[in-house]
């Protein structure tokens, strides 16, 4: 059976198409750089926007038209597996990513859900054996049940911890028996409500114990995906640990876990942390911890994860020129950590917008190839910080001075000179990439 | 002299140029849609940002290099002028705008200010003899020197109000001589910091008749100029009363003053607002008050206004998309109320930036008039709300039902189908745009 | 049968109790210049949040305990209005406010829909003939099903607007048959998700529509009660079209309503649109317009509306310092808009959020009314402005000046002094208020 | 000579007093806990706000009214400092702060820069030695200055990194001389403008290099104080390096800076990185790290640090509390890094302002130690916790648990049950705390 009936398998076109359902600039076998465009990419589908979720916003209820809505329970899981099977096809995606909660529905204690859980698991294996797409990450969900009210590894009651545990552990074993190249630990109730009622140290300890043991098990099961943190700032706590980059690095250098973990970074939560998201790409890249990425975007005017299918070219751009630097994301890949907008409520709206991701992420890889295949933004930056490529500056960096060598050069130093940072100039010089790389590239 | 003798004129060499000093997109001559660019676009340059500003932050002192620092006073005061129309014509743009104090110091009395001004102006109006450039506006700064610390019109200090009316009285006179096409008024000081201190009633009466004195006297000297209001909701104040368009247009319909005034809408002004530019140049248009535009950009990441030269290409996409539906701004312009940054103190960057500001709407220009040429969210829209052009819908637009008829329709109705908003398509859609356009017009 | 059969009647106990299920400051009898705390702060339980809402939120389901969790459908309406009175009565709130959808579930079609609104409001009418509580205002929910997904008034489908024509004009009658004291209109789908696929224009003209046509049908059945706007800037939409007190007056203006509205006005919503409480509250006052408060509190930290219950005392005296400068709320109160945190889920803690809020705006009454009683904020505001007393300020106000004679009197002034405002001794006044009023009562 | 002639010495009068100029809440030698007031609090007067600082702003220049408006250069240098011991013994605060370019004007070199800077230190130390008051800290500016416009350590200029170091050599002397506590690093520079020009990892390894040769030198000349970091996110620049605690602690782990420095927290500073001040201030506890307090507070509906004096007791108590359970804050203090309002201009303002910040932080001083005496936050919060304190919590909190356990462990749970988080309740008690405390003391 066919979920998406009216949908036939997505393909490039090239500009010139008139297609809707088409790809008019991603071309998975384009070469770029020595790598394919889908290796560069790897995009994958966020299993809970594309095939749980309805449009359910705080002040609505679903709008979705879903193919398998006239499914319930485990007949409804199944449905959706298949439906997943079929748009991952349809969009010949490589990678998928999921909760526990997303591919099974909870039983009525936890033995029933991992046998829920399993059954699915053994047909999206099924499904794996014939189809190329493969697990980017899973995750366990600790976030949406009562029982995680006040955190999971982060909780005030030690039940909810050993029980968050027995997800973990069992996610972990799923991670395994799929091959998945990931994991991801989103810690989106581990923070705080209010300072009055919080031990933070406490929290922030039993979360380190937490990863810890996570780390013991899956050396133990022999589980060698890379762990992930997806930090967020906040929402849907007031606070929550994993603010940002920074504030995970602090976290894993401190409980001695920097080598276990790198991160996972969403754009729509890097703004609301107040940055932009290649800001947390580039400090992630930098500390050597840039480990996949949540491709989304927010909206910098709503104080709230809008979770949108990126479009903006800006956005795009300038994160595939960190993964660029970064000689591509390893195991990670692109996820479209998205939704489609409680308006776009039809089953097309979901290849619309898939179309509209892959699309733009294609155009930002092209732009960002070419500003680095140009040098543009290289060749200004390293004739901008040359001063420290000789004398003094070659001390400095060197680590052969120090405050008196320093003083005294500065005695007999006269006026100093700076250069412009040209900003503007370099602005108006992305704009002209994006406007004509797809040009030559297209005609 | 020249001020400016490493740059020659600036012209346009097409997408393939790589000379920095000249337009890539905007053609003036170009004509689109039955007028030329330069036509629809009517650039103007701000005085206070390129000839006065230094660079000046909260955190530090000006940075900025210009061939007249070596003057003082009035001398400063000519060099200025020179260097101006020097720089007007290098870029070509039709207009400039200013504030009293831009172009002439303060004397020691009102009336020595006056003076002052007068002899600056009589310059300019000499320069305008010969030269193309008109001034898009003028306006009074009521809000540098410290005796409008408590505001100019909304003061609490009636020798304020007595002050502020000689110098906007002065500056309706200036306008006339020089044939300003429209007036400003930007209410910097016309707020309050704390309402525990403050009499909002009488202010706000208070500008009101501030503003009918403004008309009448404008009548009385027969400046026809278009007054503008431009809305900003803080910044220096903590509240500032034209806080948007929406509540510009409650205080003048409240004061009997909505045929006097337009608006003056500013992208940044609109973010801090929390709106998007084309928000309010939305609310404006569809109120018949959108007059003209301060064409910059902000950060909206950062909750001040950064005033940073327009380089977004949504953005002036879906500004130029508004200003088409307006049919222009009539005797409105685009005024790059935008400064060079503090780290580009380099007098190269004053042309680095307007450039990028302005093949940046060209871009925007073009774009938009594809996307109204080729129909493309006319036809979703017309589409969209087809059902109030027949039946109940009609019935309603029309005025011929109520709620009697319509529980009796809404009675007979079986489930109700919306149709999906497709938001991702369209925004996939203006991305094709903006890749495309451009190539086919350069190709 | 009681519902909260752990807790008693709460009652005012004086600061000195321990006793956490008691009033400490709000003494619903004590006379505060003319009026009883009662009279003045007309509190209202808000039906939604503290009997249909279940801690759910985007992130997580509901984790509320409620004693009427174990009935299903019209039982459960049924239960929660024997609920609903029993917590009334304990907290001794003479007000109540309610969506249609809060107080009955919907039926299978708008006829069933009607006819179940109509059993449990002819029992909530039983209630209401023995208790003192009245129904300060209810209103139709249009944002919560899916038909709403694109407006209700301003949707782009006329069958959706004939619908909630439907809606309005039962909820009209619901409020005449029980007495409703006002009635509200929050346009939570009023607004817009991108203005790519919208008619902004046709939109706004039908909303006014659809208001005349409201008002009509109110004056046709003989239902007097005050009509209300309740602005909010965003969320669930990108853009709401009252946005804020300002918006709506712009609003009422243009289409000739604003004598048929007052405004609803929200702290959470203010802050949302980066205007304080006190301003909105500030902005309604002094144009007749205030009408009634939603009282609850956001955090300007986080970018959605939190509706927590206030307890912010320099909100709650501000709030009731113009709330008492407008001789009360009229037929308006103080509606506790406001839910306990989803980590706050034991029916317990009903009581003591509606005691924490009842407490805080019982102290902001007594403080503000000192502040007024003493005219400390008065007598500063006077001198403050007491230049238009007098000579030119004089003339200004009486509109007797013009350009000409203020420019002669700004050329004779020497140098302009100015007074300082003096924010912080204020400020410091303020909380010498909120520090001292309370003790001088209570001891 | 006296330059506020008008103000006596500031005293405690007790809360009955009309006196504007007495703390009415700010007893010095009161006893609270087994210190003085005046021991917990170590207030600090910010030499650049009071004394050099002129209310300029973005839109305006200076209104501040000094009595030594008269000087200039040297001379202004000296007056200030006669002007600011007059204060600093009216006021009884027991230290001071400031930047090198506070105290004395830039010569027209290096050299003559420090010999102005040593005439003035000598001033002061004179002063000091019959003053109580001492140097909290003392720092260098690097970032007025133009040379600093790409940052002092973090600079593309090896040059000016190299003058960079000078200026923090001779501050490490000037506090080596006059005793200073601490020693403070705000890098007001030390980040970025745009991504596209800068080396991010260069940038921030040299900041390490830089901080590491201070420490150094700090060692050869025997400076004992404490170094301090003062995180800000943003403003001037677009992004700082030193973003919030917890990106400071990520950066001083890299760099095996963790023993040398700690942390001086600033409340406006936190609310701009999207924090509370008490949550900067937990995190810095509770990592060992909080070394002083940059007491002030922001506006959260503005976008920029407006450096109020604080008078918000909320925040106050809060930051007591956090101070408290530090066991005081060490050799760091309570500095008031705040300005008074370009409103306030008047010299008189500079007293009502820190009269208000004393006042406001000795009731946050004493409700904040009345909560903790009572323990009504430590009790709720041990009960919260418990358990962790027995059974699997307490192997949990011991490692002596696995997954294999915990798992085990979960399989048998039944329904877990948690407990109300009951914030509302706590919000409820920390106003009675506020309202009370000061009642109680002051009958």
């Amino acid at each position: 059976m066919a979920y998406f009936e009216g949908v036939k398998q997505v393909q490039f076109e090239g500009a010139d198409s008139n297609n809707p359902l088409a790809f008019r600039y991603y071309n998975p076998a384009e070469v770029i750089n020595g790598k394919t465009a889908e290796e560069w990419l790897r995009f994958s589908v966020a299993y809970w926007h594309t095939f749980t979720a309805d449009g359910t916003d705080p002040f609505g209820v679903g709008t979705a038209i879903r193919p398998w809505d006239q499914f319930k329970g485990m007949d409804l899981a199944k449905a959706r597996v298949d439906a997943a099977f079929e748009l991952f096809e349809k969009l010949d995606v490589p990678f998928f990513c999921f909760h526990d909660v997303d591919i099974a529905p909870e039983g009525s204690n936890l033995k029933e859900t991992n046998e829920n859980q399993d059954i699915i698991v053994n047909m999206i294996q099924e499904y794996m054996k014939t189809s190329k797409v493969k697990l980017l990450w899973n995750t366990a969900n600790m976030f949406t049940h009562p029982r995680y009210v006040h955190g999971a590894a982060t909780t005030s009651n030690a039940d909810v911890f050993a029980y968050s545990a027995a997800k973990v552990k069992k996610a972990l074993e799923v991670a395994k028996q799929l091959g998945a190249e990931n994991y991801v630990f989103w810690g989106g109730r581990e923070g705080y409500e209010t300072l009055l009622n919080t031990d933070m140290k406490l929290e922030q300890d039993n979360l380190a114990r937490f990863f810890h043991m996570a780390k013991d098990y899956a050396k133990e099961i022999g589980f060698n995906g890379q762990f992930l943190i997806e930090p967020k700032p906040k929402e849907p706590t007031k606070h929550q640990y994993d603010f940002d980059v920074a504030t995970g690095l602090a976290f894993l250098q401190k409980y001695d876990l920097q080598d276990t973990f790198k991160f996972n970074v969403e754009a729509n939560h890097a703004t609301l942390a107040g940055h932009t998201f290649e800001h947390e790409l580039r400090v992630a890249r930098i500390n050597g911890m840039l480990g996949s990425v949540d491709a989304n975007q927010g909206d910098t005017l709503l104080g709230w994860d809008t979770d949108e299918f990126p479009t903006d070219l800006y956005s795009a751009t300038l994160a595939m020129y960190e993964i660029l630097k970064n000689d591509g994301l390893g195991s990670g890949g692109l996820n479209f950590d998205a939704k489609v907008r409680r308006g776009s409520f039809e089953p097309e709206d979901l290849f619309h917008a898939h179309i509209a991701g892959m699309d733009c992420f294609a155009i930002g890889l092209k732009v960002a190839n070419k500003l680095i295949e140009d040098r543009v933004l290289d060749a200004f930056i390293e004739d901008r910080y040359s001063s420290y490529t000789r004398g003094i500056g070659l001390d400095i960096v060197e680590g052969k001075t120090d405050f008196h060598a320093l003083e005294a050069y500065a005695y007999q130093l006269g006026d100093i000179k700076n250069q412009s940072g040209r900003q503007e100039r370099l602005k108006a010089t992305v704009n002209r990439y994006i406007i004509e790389t797809l040009s030559s590239v297209t005609v």
